[in-house]
């Protein structure tokens, strides 16, 4: 038996779909109950590139219930000045950091991890100038970089990377590597 | 200024996430249109996994409009299995692949082209097992085969080389390695 997790995704306007769209993708395969919750107030919410996804859920209809294994946070420019913006967002990224929860963002979103103090003295990645002070953290410009219960992840391109690095965080490299070898991931099982 | 290119992507519901979402994501930002179709006759489609996705528009809204450079089609089994015996796909795809169109599909839903008759003698890939007769084409087991108009690819996890080659089919090298710097894509620009 699979240990059940639970992840909530907060979405924005203007999220990269790929970035949204592969980790959650591959959570799902590893069994994780996740949560996609539009911060908008609108089920619907539209991509960076005009690709329209349904959320799971209003934030309102969540706000009380803290219960969750990990956050993630999607990139895409509008959609991580917004949630950097929101202090729903950051309050929340900074509580589940706090009880020791898992703490993910890709792209131009770790820069809400930043603003929110969780990246100061940390290993972490993210598109190449998101950062406002990169050298408050130990800035790797990995494709995936993990450390302690916060992950950072560099962009589209990576975000099966991400994905695969997060479901091993959470679920471990056994599984990790079972969906690696069932998606037909073509570099190799062991992605960190 | 970049080819304007059409792309159409014909969706039934349980199709792969992943497999949707990253190549219409890279050609979009390849500057490709591309318009995702129901066959449902619903604007929201299900997933594989659950997430579910705004289609541009029915299937019955386009019927008539024949112009387009490119039809992709992506996997999950559900949408593979009623792609393959949806007369309305097959016929479409193989119209435009007489009419020399780049023809583009992934995971199980190369078993759409096998019904259609375009995988004869042409060198393939699918996810295992996915096609009738493998021996009926020339079967690679690579992540992603281009041959002539036809590209097919292996799975979720190959989803972003896939989209990357079809980039490179419709809109050359030099636009595929752009998309592979900008969305940090890890594995080098040239991706066949």
């Amino acid at each position: 038996m699979e240990k059940k997790v639970s992840v909530t995704v907060l979405i924005h306007d203007g999220f990269e779909e790929t970035e949204l769209v592969a980790p959650v993708d591959l959570l799902k395969r590893a069994g994780a109950e996740v949560r996609m919750i539009s911060m908008t107030g609108e089920r619907v919410l539209i991509g960076a590139h005009g690709i329209s996804v349904v959320a799971d859920a209003l934030w309102e209809d969540i706000a009380c219930e803290s219960d969750t294994d990990c956050v993630f946070l999607p990139g895409g420019g509008p959609n991580s000045r917004s949630l950097r913006e929101d202090p729903r967002v950051t309050g929340f990224v900074r509580r589940k950091s706090d009880e020791g929860k898992t703490v993910a963002a890709i792209c131009a979103a770790p820069s809400v991890l930043e603003k929110a103090g969780l990246l100061k003295g940390r290993r972490a990645t993210s598109y190449p100038g998101c950062l406002a002070d990169e050298s408050a953290c130990i800035y790797t410009a990995e494709p995936v970089t993990a450390d302690g219960n916060v992950i950072t992840g560099r962009g589209a391109g990576c975000a099966l990377e991400f994905g695969l690095e997060l479901v091993k965080m959470l679920f471990g490299s056994g599984v990790s590597g079972r969906i690696a070898a069932e998606t037909m991931y073509p570099h190799g099982g062991d992605i960190s």
